[in-house]
Parts: C-alpha cells; sequence; structure tokens
C-alpha cells in the first residue's frame, strides 16, 4: 500500500533538482524561452522520442552521443531545430560547450528545443542567456513557462509517494504541448524529475508503458511533430524503490500532464474522452478512438456542441475497424442515442445530449459490440482560434 | 485518335437521357432537394462506393437487388438514409414503388442519398415530390442543384468525343461534394451518363481505375461518409465505342469535377496540389501526398499564405514513408525552398514563395529522392468558413 499526495514544486519537488527560466531574446517582449533542469547529482535519463521520421537535431543529439547519465538539461522554445542538418547538431555541441565552460559541475549535458521547424538557433542568443543561469535556484514556474510556445497556461505536477514503511519519494514534472499533438506524441515536451532509486534498465520500459494510455492516447490536431520528447530523470536521492508505486506516480503524472496538454489544445474549449469498448481487440478500440479524436468533423461538431452522432458513427466506420450498426451503442456522456441498429434521438434525447456537450470535459462512449478491446483517446474541438493560431505562426 | 470537346448539357448531354430536379420540401426556402435520370431505353449501370463500413442504405440496397440495368436514378440531398438499419431499406423500397407506380415505363430504379446520417428519410414528402417529375424534361442545371449539399455551386461537365472515323459519342456527369471529402471517396456523389456502347463488363473496371487518380486523390477534411458514389449509366445509343478514347474522356470528366470538388470544399479559397516525386514506390507516394493534403498544420498554413515549408517537411516525415532530410526538395510553384539538406528560404525566396501561396491555385512538389514512385493527391485549404459551416451543420 501507498499514498499518493499532490505537491508544489513541479521539477524541483524531488530532493537534488533546481530549474529556472530565462528571457534570451528567442520570444518577443522579454518572455522566458530558455530554461534548465539541473540535479546536484549525476541522475540516470532515459527518453522516448517522437515517430517523425525527421527527428530534430537535439533527439539525433542526444542519440548519437548515447547519453545515460547526466545533471543538465538544456530547452529552448521558439524554434525546434529540426530539417536543419549537420549544422543543427554542430549548432548543439556549440551551445552545450559554452554552457560547460560557463558551469564546471555540468556533465554530459542535454538538450531539447520546441518552435518553428527549419530555421538554424540563434546561437548568440541561447548562449549569451545561459550565462545568466544560477544552477541552484528553484523556479519550476520560470522553467515550466519559459518552454511554452502557443500554450495558453504552463503545465506541471508534482507528487510525494508514500509507502506503508514510512519511506517515500517524489516525482515532480514539467511539460508544454498546444498545437501539433497527435497519438504518436506531436510537438509535446515533457521532462520528469524524481529522486526514487529507479533501475536503470526500468526506466525505459516504464516510460513506453506509460506514454500508451497518456501522451500516445491525446490529439488536439493529428500532427506528429520533428521534436517530440519525454524524458525522465532519475537522481536515486531517496534511496527508495517501490516499482509498483512509482509506476502508478509516472503514469499519473503523464495522464495528467496529457490531459492539461489536450484540455489547452489550440483553441481549445473542450476536452472529450472518446471510450471505445467492445471492439474486436485493442488494436482496433485504439484505431477507433484514435478516429474519432482526429476526425475534423467531429471536432468542429464539439466546437459547435451539436450532438451530431451521425457523424461519430460514419467515422468509426470509416476507420476501417470491424463494425456493425446493429451492435453498435453510442452515449454522450450518460445518453444513448444509438443502440444496436435504434434511434433513440428524439427531441429529448438531442437536448439532454446538447446539454452535456456543453460542458467543458466529457465522454462520448462507442461500444462496438464485437469483442472486448478497448481503448480510451481524449481529444479537443476544433474551432476560429485553431485557425487565427495556426493560419499565420511563424510571423 | 480522337477529340475531345467540352459542350454543354451536363448529364443531358448524351443521346436518350432526360434529368430535373423539384423542390420537395426538404430543404428551406423551397430550394430544389429531389432529382432523376432518366434514359428512354434501358442502361446498364455500374457503380462504385464509399469503404466507409456503414454503407448507408441506398448502397446496400443498390447490392442487395443487384441492380445491372436500369433506367431511372432518384437523388435526394438533406438525408443521408444512413445509420437507418432495415427500415432505411424499406423506406426506400417504399419510394422507389411509388415512382413505379406513377411512372410505368420506370424499371429496376436506383436511389441515392446525401446529408444528414441518422434520420429516417422524409418518405411522404419524397413521394409526393417526384410525383410532380416530367421524364421527358432536359433540365440538368436543376438537377445539378438539386443533389447540392452544402456545394456552393452545381458542378457538371460534358464531353463530344470525335473520333477519326467521323464517329462520336458523348459523355456527361455531375457532382455534388463540399465537405467530408477524402482520398477514400468522402461525401461526394456523382452520376456520369454516357451513349457510347460501352461493353458492361468494362465499366466496372474503367470507374475504378479513373477513381484512383481523380476521387480518390483528393481531400477537403479527410473525413470519409457513409454514403459516396460514382455511378455510371450507358445506354449505347451513339452505337460508338472506342476503349481509349473512351477511357481519356471519363478519366478527364472525373478529374474535372474532382477539382471542381475540392475547390469548393467547405469554406476552401485555394486549390492546392500536392505533387509527391521520388518516393520509394507508388504506394509510399500516395501515402506522403494525401498526409500532406490531410494535413491541419498544412491545410490552416495554405490559409495563412504562410509558406511555413517545415510543416511540409513534418507532415512527410510523420507519415511513415522512406524520406531523409539529406535527399528531400520542397519547392513551392517553381520557388524550391529547401534542396537535399540545405534551406534556400531566405527573405526574398520567402517573399517569392508567400507571391505563390496567394494564388486560388498552385502545386506544393516534394521530391523524396529515394526512388521513382510518384502520385499527386489535391487539397485545400481550411479556415474560418470550414468552422462556421461544420459547428453547426444540422440545423
Amino acid at each position: 500500500m501507498y499514498t499518493v499526495v499532490p505537491i508544489d514544486g513541479g521539477v524541483c519537488a524531488p530532493e537534488g533538482f533546481f530549474a529556472d527560466g530565462v528571457a534570451a531574446g528567442l520570444k518577443p517582449e522579454n518572455r522566458k524561452d530558455l530554461a534548465f533542469i539541473h540535479s546536484d547529482t549525476l541522475c540516470d535519463i532515459r527518453a522516448i522520442f517522437t515517430s517523425n521520421r525527421f527527428q530534430a537535431a537535439p533527439i539525433l543529439h542526444f542519440k548519437k552521443e548515447e547519453i545515460e547519465r547526466t545533471n543538465f538539461v538544456l530547452i529552448n522554445a521558439k524554434n525546434a531545430n529540426a530539417m536543419t542538418g549537420p549544422a543543427g547538431i554542430e549548432d548543439i555541441d556549440l551551445i552545450l560547450e559554452h554552457a560547460r565552460a560557463n558551469f564546471r559541475e555540468i556533465k554530459n549535458p542535454v538538450m531539447s528545443s520546441t518552435g518553428v521547424i527549419g530555421v538554424r538557433l540563434p546561437k548568440e542568443k541561447i548562449m549569451k542567456g545561459l550565462e545568466g543561469f544560477d544552477l541552484k535556484a528553484k523556479d519550476p514556474d520560470a522553467a515550466a513557462s519559459a518552454i511554452m510556445t502557443t500554450d495558453s497556461y504552463d503545465k506541471q505536477i508534482a507528487f510525494e509517494v508514500r509507502l506503508e514503511s514510512g519511506d517515500s519519494f517524489r516525482i515532480g514534472a514539467m511539460a508544454k504541448g498546444a498545437g501539433m499533438i497527435n497519438p504518436a506524441m506531436a510537438t509535446m515536451l515533457c521532462f520528469i524529475t524524481t529522486d526514487a532509486a529507479v533501475p536503470a534498465d526500468e526506466m525505459h520500459p516504464m516510460l513506453r508503458s506509460c506514454a500508451a494510455t497518456t501522451f500516445n492516447a491525446i490529439s488536439v490536431d493529428g500532427d506528429t511533430s520533428t521534436n517530440d520528447t519525454v524524458m525522465l530523470l532519475a537522481n536515486g536521492k531517496s534511496g527508495v524503490f517501490h516499482r509498483e508505486a512509482f509506476l502508478f506516480a509516472l503514469e499519473k503524472a503523464m495522464h495528467e500532464l496529457a490531459l492539461k496538454i489536450v484540455s489547452d489544445g489550440e483553441g481549445a474549449t473542450k476536452c472529450v474522452a472518446f471510450k471505445i469498448t467492445g471492439a474486436a481487440n485493442d488494436e482496433e478500440a485504439t484505431v477507433a478512438a484514435r478516429a474519432l479524436s482526429n476526425s475534423l468533423l467531429v471536432k468542429t461538431a464539439l466546437y459547435g456542441e451539436d450532438p451530431n452522432w451521425g457523424r461519430i458513427a460514419s467515422t468509426i466506420g470509416a476507420s476501417g475497424v470491424t463494425c456493425d450498426p446493429a451492435t453498435l451503442t453510442i452515449t454522450f456522456g450518460n445518453v444513448t442515442v444509438y443502440r444496436k441498429g435504434e434511434i433513440l434521438f428524439d427531441a429529448e434525447q438531442e437536448e439532454k445530449a446538447a446539454r452535456i456537450m456543453r460542458k467543458s470535459a466529457f465522454s462520448i462512449h462507442c461500444d462496438l459490440g464485437v469483442g472486448s478491446g478497448k481503448f480510451t483517446a481524449y481529444g479537443c474541438d476544433l474551432g476560429h482560434e485553431y485557425v487565427k493560431i495556426n493560419a499565420d505562426y511563424r510571423t
């Protein structure tokens, strides 16, 4: 038995972690745009990355250096350092060399970037900016703000996990998301710190299994970026490890951040859980749930608060999964509008369903009635703000 | 040798075909909503349908009746008769029985529908409406208007094909499209008439092969409807058949209607050809081209006239096809912005590319540089109008 208690402190909540954010001139109006996470002892670090074939330079750099232990992660917003070729990787080497020259305690530094694709990093600004870092600062809010792009609020979480034995450990995290969020982990960055004594060889499998139901279950616009990254840093300072409790807390942290990201989807006004049950298998449930969370017609109907269940049905039918109108059941919140061939959509039901849709968070549940596969995907609506933000993102 | 001459007359251009549209009260404000196509002799008819697993009642009815020869097609807008179960098919039987009772010359009638999913057909309105048909009317414009849903203009085409021998035949067509258009032939209906003496067993393969590069190459929003249908009616009245000329004219008719549909995508202001060359094979080229035409981030950048080539690259990378930043070349119109690892995107090139994007039709060409596969997909931008139209479609 264990209890998981929400605490403050974001990535600085676990013992021995420091973080801050500064304005290096990448964003206008002196907004923070350059962040670091530092641990006063070396951490084990593992990461999972985008499935995009054009992985950005920071990802290629991380893999090339085969970094497994570090005490410093540098993160910039506004420029993704993607599609920049070998020069993009050299830029990272220069920047991190500069960091090491300024702070001799830094070992095997790691860099992560988000922003516009296809433009070289403004090296000088970043190098000048990091000179002002105070590695003993504990300002997780500043770090979480600095990594934002089109996010409208910062995304942080931290838990203390208390075991029955009286031992405890902590886990903290920050993320950025907003547009371009897709089941395959689109432009989102997430940095998780912990003082739990996690065995290094278990970190990667744990990240993968938690991502499947969290970051890989969310969608804002179906696009997958070149930069998506989830990093886990473990410095072992608590001396405590409890596999089940740690996995629970990691999944919980990633799940809550994933929901924060989808709720903050560009221009989104609603966060919707698309729950599929009764699919032929879990894979088909995943395909159907993701199809719903990515459908433009479904997303605009959500925005219009229109319980257009026909679009839900049509999208499931178009997804290619095993399904049959005679076994399908569609429920908005607790209002069933279609049950196994029977349309239950009179004026009264429509008003009830519309009332559900006016909420800022609700579920749409489709039971396919052909097996026992299940998956829940999370998505948001698509409205005028999305178009406005994305029609002219670069300017 | 043969010449293909554009002519007027739409579906009534070929000899022996009649068509009209009336207002049956399905659309508001007495707008036309019920159309027919009639041939004064029996036609061979073949059709290709949506890949959606929830095919609408008219499609299920057509397959159940195994109709291969007919002289009457009835088409209604505003109601898709989809997800209506066995009752939806019974409704069609009743309506077509009523048509036969009113017009004794009707044989093996066919019905086609488009509109809202999940609502029973207003049978009485349709039956009353068809009573007013004049089967000898030749008003292709009225028919083409009646089948429109969110289309902003009707879509018709007709050609006379003149052979060197002095013989000729004609082909005519009408279509409706607008939203929900996807490579797998989403809510689009297309009816093609011809007086060519096409062998019945060649009709289906010809439709399929022409659809691959026309209706299956276009996308408005990536959603695939329950009702997509392309029908070819051939009454053989010209007594003429020339395989190569017919196939050319059929492909040309379908291609031009497909471009009309994508140009009239809901709220669309631009029609863009996404041309992929140098892919590992044609299948991968198709995947990459369709990914571009369906990407929300690409579509909103088109709307914003923003030559954001990073989103083009990222979308290709996310599509999963074989590709490499070192072999990729991206060109807007005739302006190359990225060539095999080199970014050619200075202020001057950006302005040139932006000028291309301000046109109402242009191409974006990506050479993947890894093979000889190619495919061109057609898509449109996504702007505020799309959101407005789809947020509240049913009301």
